[in-house]
């Protein structure tokens, strides 16, 4: 089905220049002080601003030396966005947490196309507006032991004509490790800590959100998954909202304890130029799937008006293509057996 | 309308498993020896393959270190390609040189969409035979000074069920320049070359081809192109097949006065760490086109049993993205205003 990107919100910059009543009313109660009451858009807004300040203090602490550099921005249309990226760090090589908060009016055609996966949205031909929230987060570390982690959790809404309360919901997002270095245990930790998130909310979501992500960071013309999974999800729209925010946070809250440990055990580890050589050869896979393949990616570069510089901070500081290159598969056999068949690190 | 890519050859490797007839009479016709009287898919063969010597024996000597590496392969179904590849060279980073020469069967749907370009094609509902032969080299150096170049040049054929004289044929290709540090000299230079060889044969065709590289080669995302242009055409069929070859081997014999001056220029200047730098975000750029606007590389990834490493050959070994990088505009600044807005280098 069709999919709320983590950039539609920097995607669509289209439309009228002047902010929605929701927009506008959103304000002012943000100015009155949220309670439990308060619309979703708000609560999910107020979440992921809250952890964006969290966790890149957290990766301030592991990197020990470089600090993120903070680029805010506000939509004329109502919304207004939070990119903080640290570069050329001690530990990270590039680091990169956004926030986003968009109210815009979107076209028919991709209404239409959201009707597929919520049959719930009227048969209309006018735009109607949308909201969506979400962060975003992708870490690149320097020593090639230190995997690359990647993160997003979103929030959609879309509108009636009039009237801000939503026809429409849902949340999606997801987290996944690509690692260079195989380390079994790292994945297993990283899965681990995702289960017993989602074990709290549902029994179901971490069988069917690992293999939904094994299904979607496919790097097809190589036959490779870019990494060794996590879970990912997305129209999520099943229970209620309080529920489903509950578990989103959960998630959201278990990325420290996904991450911190795995980069403290590798990020001081030693390593050869070979081992660096293999790492920049893996971030020329990344770079494939974010710019092949990736729905976010492709849908902000296609879209008039976006902030490309938000929506490509994921890619790695630098990356390699050799052609020909062969993996040595005494030493990253197991990784390459992974990226061809998924693992289930934890028994489902 | 569509384009028959420069790496399709490499791409429709599905299909019957045995050589069509075609196939088998052209190798017969091969042993027997080349005439003029030859059917254009042998007399097109044999010229790739010949500047593939040339040109890759040129780059060898501006190397004067390394030398290019072999791959051949053939293709059950007919046909068969040869990748050349220096890597890590004394001046070149990585250059690629591949031919290659297929003959496969045209899905009905590709048949229509090719039918908008080429009226001739009947209306059938069946595949249809294909020819495709071609010749793509993209060459990066080492140097910041120093340019990265690309060409191509292709010749495809669309036969009848039975029978093998081709429904419809075309030409296409072209060739353009990509410096790091603008040289105008060699901009100028490199246009006049390629200039020449095209007034040889239409007066019309620099100004057209010239432009239809500036509009193709156009990383709308970033709001620049790709480097400073040259020529590009396609569905090339407006003289008779004997006029489009000449034109075509004239500016196939072009590259080496196009590019070797240049790199005998530049091979050897000084240069800092900043501007090496500023190369490896541009060869970002390059990347980007590639892997999302580049039609051949797209269709090339899109196919199933397409051969990977030819498609993507054309990469650099080494690229790097900085987040909110901006230009020094006292350095860069012309070449920036010429990727915003290009320029007639030499007066049409």
């Amino acid at each position: 089905g069709p999919v709320i990107s983590e950039v539609e919100c920097e995607a669509s910059k289209t439309g009228p220049s002047k902010p929605s009543k929701t927009a506008m009313d959103d304000q002012k109660r943000k100015l009155e002080g949220l309670t439990e009451d308060s619309p979703m858009r708000l609560r999910m807004e107020e979440f992921v601003k809250r952890i964006q300040i969290e966790i890149t203090s957290e990766l301030e602490k592991v990197d020990g030396q470089a600090k993120f550099k903070i680029d805010q921005w506000t939509r004329a249309e109502g919304g207004d966005g939070i990119s903080m990226v640290l570069q050329d760090g001690k530990v990270f090589e590039k680091a990169g947490v956004g926030v986003s908060v968009v109210y815009g009016m979107l076209p028919p055609a991709a209404v239409a196309q959201m009707r597929a996966e919520h049959p719930n949205i009227s048969d209309s031909k006018d735009p109607l507006p949308f909201f969506a929230t979400g962060i975003s987060c992708v870490v690149h570390p320097h020593n090639p032991n230190a995997p690359t982690v990647h993160f997003n959790y979103r929030y959609f809404e879309l509108g009636s004509k009039d009237g801000d309360e939503p026809v429409s919901w849902w949340f999606g997002g997801g987290c996944d490790l690509t690692p260079t270095i195989l380390y079994e245990e790292d994945a297993v930790h990283f899965h681990k800590v995702i289960k017993e998130a989602c074990d709290q909310h549902d029994p179901r979501y971490y069988k069917d959100f690992k293999k939904w992500c094994d299904d979607y960071f496919y790097i097809a013309h190589r036959g490779e998954r870019r990494g060794i999974g996590g879970i990912f999800f997305d129209d999520l729209d099943d229970k209620s909202a309080d529920e489903l925010f509950a578990f989103v946070q959960t998630c959201g809250k278990a990325f420290v304890e996904q991450y911190v440990p795995i980069m403290e055990k590798r990020k001081n580890m030693p390593f050869t130029e070979q081992d660096k050589r293999w790492q920049q050869l893996r971030r020329g896979r990344y770079v494939e799937f974010n710019l092949v393949y990736d729905r976010g990616t492709k849908f902000g570069l296609l879209t008039p008006g976006a902030r490309i510089e938000s929506i490509l901070m994921t890619m790695p500081l630098t990356a390699r293509w050799e052609y020909m290159h062969e993996p040595d598969l005494q030493v990253h056999g197991k990784l390459m057996d992974v990226l061809h068949t998924p693992k289930d690190w934890i028994p489902l």
